[in-house]
């Protein structure tokens, strides 16, 4: 008698290539096959890859970083079946653990080059750069950014269940649509759909060449399904509640992030890692009618790490660009300007602005919309807590410029 | 021997109209004449007037709401010389209390019509509306919204100090250049000088005439010294940092809030109030420069109403606009989305839209930037606290609507 | 229309003695009469003077402390007859706010002297001290302890209904019973009826007689009415439930504490001070049935200052007294051994004792029952939290020993 | 290049007995030799087994805890030598996670018979219960104790240094004292040195004599050391200063808790399991002095599970006992009644006396001093998180008595 270990429902290998291991995916679509079935109410293991697929190493440079190559990302373990899931019923989704590999104690945050992958400061900072996270149980530090330590706000930064064909088009309708109105920009505004690297777990050739054409990339989360969220807080003892669009619900995750900051500023902003989460899955019959759900809503866990609101020090950002350029009502503009903020205070104690934008990508600050409302000028904010560093930051303390070493640059 | 009673900087009277109070102006401006001085590192009291000066009654109507006039609001308490203080030094305020005057506890949170000032949601709730609070002691509760109940986060919508000329210059260039870039569209995006209605306290005709001219209007807050941020969680016992720009500071304060969500998105939002705030004044010299500081920076207080992070429901929202139309990165329509999606969810208690419009403008609500760097879809969240209802609206327990009486309306 | 200012139900003097006063009175009993008379499901404001009764100066004496007459304390606000209350209901008081009277900014805390009053380490700090606090809004700090400086959690020492004359019966005979069994020690170990300084409100002397010869001292708190609880976290926002004994409830309070830690372990241990708390009334018949209920509950409020978990020092005592004798599972013992623990710890910073002992006293330190099953040591724990301290007091940082200045002493 | 897997500085069997494992001992002793060596600042795994050392089943019946061999308890994992360690130095540990056994995802809560063990409530309660619980990542529920599901604050229940021969003197003289002076007493008041089931790791047979004869029982904690002081916040993130006495330290730990309420009043009342622990060791040279320290103090994590104040009921006891006696400041026998005043108010729900004994042994109940100087009555407090229960517990909601099952007795 008694309770056994837990069901693992899928295995990864961090020795294989992602793209063939047959629990994986890099794609939504409808017609990528099942990797496994879960029970109503059942709880499993599943374990995930980090979200490069392992292209990023444990080392001083970041060669890898602005070299990565952004089709062969987001692997996601799945999809799964889910008995008795059904178009419109809602997934609920407990996370009941999330944690590296005991093996792996080591994630990465990267700033991707402007010419690569990009991220929501590369006007300013369009260099590729890195920094390595050594894991100490709950905390994490990293030799490139020193005087820093933090617990871990762990978290899958992706899940959600397989669209329908019907939502799937959608997607590549309205998508397309912003491509073709931005064509005359010299940036990407959205990613269609790519035959290249797709990966689709055990499909065959047909199903390849499908969601080649068709299949919704990972990198945006979706109204519909939520998706690519990194939702910082969604971290262990959440409860998601999910849309089903699809028989069997088509449940992935994957993209487990140690720690991340509101926004995941740098684009690979966060902590990124392999690891293994524990999840309870129930399915709620009806779900979305009754919930009145479009999208997806969670209840977080009770365990985040908790500073005390008079330990952070909040920054305002302005829909003034750092031009001098009046916005009208742009949160994502103030957004901008509130960590150019964190950026100018921060490097009074000898950061560089590289190790700072990674810092604010992956430690666990409080972004919030703060008013929204009087025209012309959104406001935000970001709280830094204190008490993530070993010296005092605070603004009645005297800034002393310190040896900070210097985050991974490529060569 | 023993403290004596603080000294009340400044005394406003409910009765008088505000357009006659010397301690009391309307615009942001170098020139509007002191109307007091405070020591550096004294603590005193400061009397402000609810920011529409007494427009809005305690009653169940929105005619009020509906004709508000526009110029006649955000009467401020000051401008304050702070002894000592010059440009570039920061003045530091330490927000000691906040309370509502004694003989009028309560307070009201409006939506404006869309043709009268507008709000977050104008395009989908264009009528006013209306909500009265009435204050027991550190909660406050509504007629017009039952079922609600809640402790004040309660601060000032508005502080900072004057602008230099050099300052003001620049804003109504920056804002200007919005405006006539914008003159194509059907909606205000800034606005302008206007010499309706100018307050200058105790200033003569020919300061009116130039503020009049001249002055900023108080409705934005902006990034040079802070202004309008209705920064929620700015409350009691938070150290805000503020820049210098003119001799003797010329700090204002005023449109008090008794309570606010992340965003204030009715416009009229918060809890607005008359009353009085404590603050400790004490001037950093040389301030700006030894904090990298380029927009105001704080550090709230211990004593912020905590729900503990599992009592909170989260919902999401992306740049996908609710006709379908996909925006490039745009956290302003995500937030928008975000509370749509939160009143979807509470209309299923019986509450009307208005009603949950209303609520989540002047509620704690969290507003967070989840993620703003997958393309094209920016993640807002929103977190509505369980706690602050008398019924449980948690998901897992099925909706019952109720009768919900309604919120007033304009006739 | 509109809401009305709250009724206060009763109104003190801080200018005339207490003893005079028709709304006080210094004894728990049936018979002293009614002072008002306060509806179910009313609030208001009842003012309170300070415990002794306005004995303590804001001086830099102790000599007042020294020499405190302690029969001429404890002065309660009330007897309330609350209508509908009938024994066996349960009373809900709703603290919705506690304030100091705005032209009385200050608190005490005192050490009695041994000899008079003592405290909970009379043994080895026997004399008088005292430590004055000047309230700044929500905080304090005080010329005595230099150093320190918080948010008050302020409360009502002291809140209860009369007792029936059974319970009062019980109370004198258990009471008694433990002062004959230990009449050869050489210290009150209770207080026994005392006629001197009764004072009964508006009772006449034949009420004043019959409350000498058995009204029961207030020092305690006792199981079945509450009474001198000194429950540091029963702050602005809680609910307490209270037995009924007899009709009209006959509610009286006092003793407000601007804060204390937990234990109040100097005795006149919390910021003593006198002000207005606004209550909420409410009526649940056959309450105490209900609720199974033979001592009051509560459920504290939202607002409690917060300085995360991880702000705090923790000292651990055991029930090995300060002369190494070993006691028995002694919870008593042990929390006086982690005050002295505590003492130790911070006079390295250049504190004095009694400073410390006053402090301990008033802050909001945490003070836990740990294990209390592994024979023969109790542990008990005390948590000191960093932030109250404008230096950095964590066991990793060096400590310097600076000029703290005195508390007040006897001379 | 890259971070490796920590360390397992001691692996356990769960299979072999306790008492034949080389890296286990079950006395605090000087003499028991080192299982190993870590150096300073070194981060290590260290496994554990449970308590009682494998003696209790995940099994429906409370025979085994009725019949558990006390003498065969308290095996810890140790004594490890601490590179540079030296008696007045203080060791930090870090305590960086703690986590059960992935194949062993259960643990267990007991009440011991009063015949054998006891507990704090073995007057009333007199028989032998149990409880098991099921892990769920962060999560524990119990079949025993249906309605009733919380986070772990998961801790090392013993931890500390060997005593020098000196100190291990003074604990058996005082202790014996205190045995000598109770002899007349049917329940024994302390655990005297005992030479059946000493186990003393590798060492030799003299070795087991002499500790058999002078070797301190693990039962108590104690002020020199520490031990075991069942502190429930002395979790994860936790620093812990302990005292060193002897060269190398010989640092042991065991008795893992996945949580326990203050008190952990059924005795064998934490959740028990077996389980690793990682740890970052640091010395701390001529700590013992400089901090000023008798006893060992500590920093607690920043993850404790939060509810938010205001989601706490809280109970008021007091130093009368159950019998009407008066005590004279006993916070021990306030303790107890503050534990029966829960057990009246949740058998209300239909749960019986044992299984909310059971419950509050082991569930995070805060447990406070609150009032310590008030003659003759302590009172202590103890708040039950509402949050834990899938049902409303609020003493506003009607109780309903529910079918609970029960938890597992003796045949």
């Amino acid at each position: 008698m008694g309770k056994q270990e837990l069901r693992t429902a899928a295995k990864v290998s961090l020795e294989q290539p992602a793209a063939e291991q047959a629990c994986l995916h890099n794609r939504w679509h409808p017609d990528i096959p099942f990797c496994g079935t879960i029970k109503n109410e059942e709880v499993v293991k599943i374990e995930c890859v980090d979200w490069t697929g392992g292209q990023i190493g444990n080392n001083d440079s970041a060669n890898d970083v602005r070299d990565v190559d952004l089709t062969r990302v987001h692997y996601l373990t799945g999809p799964f079946e889910i008995e008795t899931a059904e178009p419109g019923d809602v997934l609920v989704v407990e996370i009941q653990d999330v944690q590296p590999f005991q093996d792996q104690p080591w994630g990465f945050t990267g700033v991707f080059a402007k010419s690569n992958g990009g991220g929501f400061l590369d006007e300013l900072y369009p260099d590729a750069a890195k920094a390595i996270w050594d894991f100490e149980g709950i905390f994490c530090s990293s030799r490139h950014i020193p005087g820093v330590r933090f617990a871990g706000l762990i978290h899958p930064g992706i899940l959600g269940c397989a669209p329908s064909p019907e939502v799937l088009a959608t997607w590549n309708k309205r998508e397309g649509e912003l491509i073709s109105a931005c064509s005359h920009l010299d940036r990407d505004v959205a990613l269609p759909p790519n035959a290249q690297s797709v990966h689709v777990g055990s499909g065959g050739d047909d199903i390849k060449e499908k969601v080649g054409k068709e299949g919704a990339r990972t990198i945006p989360g979706r109204p519909e399904h939520g998706g690519n969220c990194d939702i910082k807080n969604l971290s262990r003892g959440s409860k998601v509640y999910l849309p089903v669009h699809v028989k069997g619900a088509k449940f992935s995750v994957g993209d487990l992030h140690f720690s991340q900051g509101d926004g995941e500023i740098s684009f690979c902003g966060a902590i990124e890692m392999a690891g293994v989460i524990t999840i309870k899955f129930t399915v709620m019959k009806n779900g979305m009618k009754d919930l009145g759900m479009k999208s997806p809503i969670y209840v977080p866990g009770p365990v985040e790490p908790q500073f005390g609101p008079g330990r952070y020090i909040y920054f305002e950002g302005f829909s003034v660009d750092e031009h001098g350029k009046q916005h009208y009502m742009d949160a994502t503009v103030a957004y901008r300007q509130t960590s150019l903020r964190v950026i100018e205070y921060l490097r009074r104690f000898g950061y560089s602005d590289y190790q700072i934008y990674l810092l604010l990508s992956c430690a666990p600050v409080q972004g919030h919309v703060a008013g929204i409302v009087d025209i012309p000028n959104a406001c935000t904010t970001m709280g830094v807590p204190i008490d993530i560093f070993d010296f005092d930051i605070s603004p009645h303390v005297k800034a002393e410029k310190k040896d900070m070493g210097s985050c991974a640059f490529a060569t």
